[in-house]
Order: structure tokens, then sequence, then C-alpha cells
């Protein structure tokens, strides 16, 4: 039986990462996880704090993947506009969620910094509350959109919220080798073996550490035979180039 | 006299950000170092290396904005397609670079080696290069496409070969300050203060430090008599919510 793969995309939403003043390490952490629960994150995009930019984008990548998860935007201040984006992504009133309104108001403040705070209770009127086990207001969820903070720990504990509840396809495993070649020493060699195993992907990702130049050959797939009939493949054009594979790893 | 602002898109193609393997750093650095060009970086998109996709996100991406900055894909292996997709994409044949092929002939290979490498001076019939200090083969340009390698310290190498040629708008500045307070505690002068200054972007970045949490505040934008403005109004409202401002950096 061959399960289908199921497909997911990423939502950057923040001004700080397309500056340069941020660097974003969400995204690796959110395509590592998923990949894991046999998830394949198939595209990401970066969006600046902009309304139409960001409704635009959800409706493309929602269309496109089975999932969508977005980061970043969600706070309190007047530059967290995700929420209010989705709304509108989805054609949807944004109402005060009564749990999170709830959890808010559990916590005593003055009057102005808890109405600030309440902000962070307004979602899409369908949306599911996404757990936040760091003690902050929760996520959420509207159809095939996961809106999460861009916090990476917030981030990191929202989507560990998730684990066993979502589709799941195929997980896509991983075998590597190092050849301490050029890549044009091996190029030909592997462009026959990616044409032999047209189902695992082959990659090639050269490399330079310190007076040695080499290549790391990274192949994906599915189909754990598969993947071990090609190292065989790509061990033995690494020996036929005069080399000897190094570091294989099985992921 | 106001400035037209110049604006650029990064497209990261690579199978390897989207699995998790690899960390992407080029997006940070290409953002940065625009910026301080005076070329705001709007929007980023990461594709795997996939030939529709590729030329989609590149026809979308080059006419949204001024310049497009690719980075991956264009090396010597059966996965490296960049190039192919930029002539596809601009509808172009794609030729070999009599400049190109001849770097690579000077460094002499048997046959099938060097017929791999010569596969690194096929670019698009109205491409013009990129320098690579670093010694192998260079990028490319096609209109206001600019096609970078993949390694970061190749890629750094490119673009800072392309400083003084491309058209620059008025630099972004920042202000930055923090202050020792939850968002929500400051959140509504926030939003009055970023109504008062409309051409200066205000973000808050809350973050948690050991036992303390806090919110770094950052104001970017061109005029500079604004920033100021605006950074005294952000430090007034630190003071009146009962906290100090701490770490203000210019830049």
């Amino acid at each position: 039986m061959s399960l289908q793969a199921i497909t997911a995309s990423v939502l950057v939403i923040g001004n700080e990462i397309l500056s340069g003043r941020t660097q974003d390490i969400n995204l690796n952490h959110i395509a590592t996880t998923l990949g894991e629960w046999g998830i394949q994150v198939r595209e990401a995009r970066v969006v600046a704090d902009i309304e139409e930019e960001i409704v635009a984008a959800v409706n493309e990548l929602r269309s496109r993947y089975d999932y969508l998860f977005t980061t970043g935007g969600i706070g309190p201040t007047h530059d967290d506009i995700t929420a209010e984006c989705i709304a509108k992504a989805f054609d949807e009133p944004l109402v005060e969620h009564p749990i999170i309104a709830k959890l808010i108001r559990a916590r005593p403040a003055p009057d102005d910094i808890m109405e600030s705070r309440l902000r962070m209770a307004r979602i899409p009127q369908s949306a599911k509350l996404v757990d936040n086990a760091t003690g902050g207001p929760p996520g959420f969820r509207v159809d095939n959109v996961f809106v999460m903070a861009g916090i990476p720990a917030v981030m990191q504990a929202m989507l560990a919220s998730l684990d066993g509840k979502l589709k799941s396809g195929p997980v896509v495993r991983s075998r590597s080798v190092t050849a301490y070649l050029g890549e044009s020493q091996i190029a030909a060699k592997l462009g026959e073996i990616q044409d032999d195993f047209p189902d695992v992907d082959l990659g090639s990702y050269p490399f330079f550490q310190k007076d040695r130049y080499g290549t790391s050959l990274v192949m994906r797939g599915t189909d754990e035979a598969q993947l071990d009939a090609m190292l065989e493949a790509v061990k033995e054009a690494i020996v036929s180039s005069g080399e000897n594979p190094h570091d294989i790893q099985r992921g």
C-alpha cells in the first residue's frame, strides 16, 4: 500500500525577518518536526506585517497544501495583525474567545493593560485553540491553517501540542554519505543513479572545510529498500571515482 | 526630495532547506546587505528543486519587486536546475557562455568531468555575469534577476560584487530600545505612538531572558528626525509605565 503524501507550507510573518534584524529559525524547526510526523513541507514564505500581503499568502498557501503553519504576529501590540488577517482570509468575524479571555482575566491588571492583553483573545469565529504549554495565550487553528507565535520557544510548544493530531503520510527517510571529491568528479554518475531511482531524491551539497572540499550526498525517500539500494550505488560511484565514502548516516 | 523606495525579493531554491536538513542563513545576509545599500527586501520564498515551482516563483517575484535575488541550484549536478528555470522564466535559450567555459576549461580534467563542469557555463542567452571572488564559476543576472550560489561564502562574494551597481532608494535607519515590561503594559501607548508617526514602522518584540521578560521596541524608517522624535516618545512611554529605557541603539 502506498500512502498519499501529506504536504504543508510555512508562512513566516514579520518585518524583523525581512529587515535582517532577526534570523528566522522557526522554518527549520517546523520542517524537521513535521517531517518526523510524515508531513512534507513543500514551500515557505516570509511576508511583512501588511494585511493584504498576509491575506493573499494565506489564501494561496492554504489552498495549495494540506496544511499551512504561520508564525508571528499574535501578540497584544498594534503590529500584531495575524488574527485579523486570518479572519479576513476566511471571511469570518473576529470574536473574543471565552476560554482565552478567562485565562487572560485570571491575571489581574489595570484596565488599559487588560484591554491590550484581551486583544490576544480575539480570534476568528470558527477557530479552535492550539495549546501553549509555556503558559501564555494559546495559538489557534482555522480549517487547515495553524496560527502560532513567533517566539521560537512558544512556537515550539504550540507545535508540540499537535503531535498525533494531524493527518500524516509516509515518513521521508534519508541516507547520506560524504565524498571528498568535487561535485563535477561524480556528477555524471549521480545523474545516472538519480535516473535509476526516480522515487528517491538525490541531492548533492558541496562544502569547503578547512583545506578540504567535498560533497554531501543526501538521499531522501519513503521506501527503505530503494534508499539502501541507492546508497550502495552512490558508494560504488565514490569508490570508482578513486575516493572512499565517509560518514554514512541513516535517518 | 523624497526618494522612491527600491524593493527586492529573495528566492531560496533547495530541498535541503524545506526538509530541515539545512538552516538557511542566506536570506538574513541578503536582507541586511541590501538594506545597507538602500534596497528593501519585501518578501522571501523557499521552493523545492522543481522546475514549475521555480519558474512560477521567479516570474511572480521579478514582476512584483524591483529586484529578485535567487540562491542555490547553480552547481554541476543533476539537481542544479536554476539556470534552466531562469531561461524558461524569460523564454530564452540556455547557451554556453564563452567566458565561463574558458574559465572552466583552464583547469584540465578528464572528458566526463569536464562535461559536468561545463554544465555551469550554460546560462540564459541574455545573461550577464556576476563575479565570484572565491574562484569558482560566476553567478549571473538576467534583467532584474540575480542568480547566486547557495553556499553562503560563495553567495556572499557574489553579492558583494554588486555593491554600487544597483539602483538604490533611501536607506532605512533604525532606533531600538529595550523595556523590561510585558508587551501589554505598554501596548496602548505604542499604538498611539505608531498613529502619530505613520511613516516610521514601530515593531514590538517580546523576549524572555533568564528570569526577566521584556520587549524590544524597534523603529525603522528613512527620516532621521522622525526616528529621533519617535524614540523620545517611546522612552517617555516606558518611563510613564514605571520602567527605564535600556540598551538604546541607533542603526
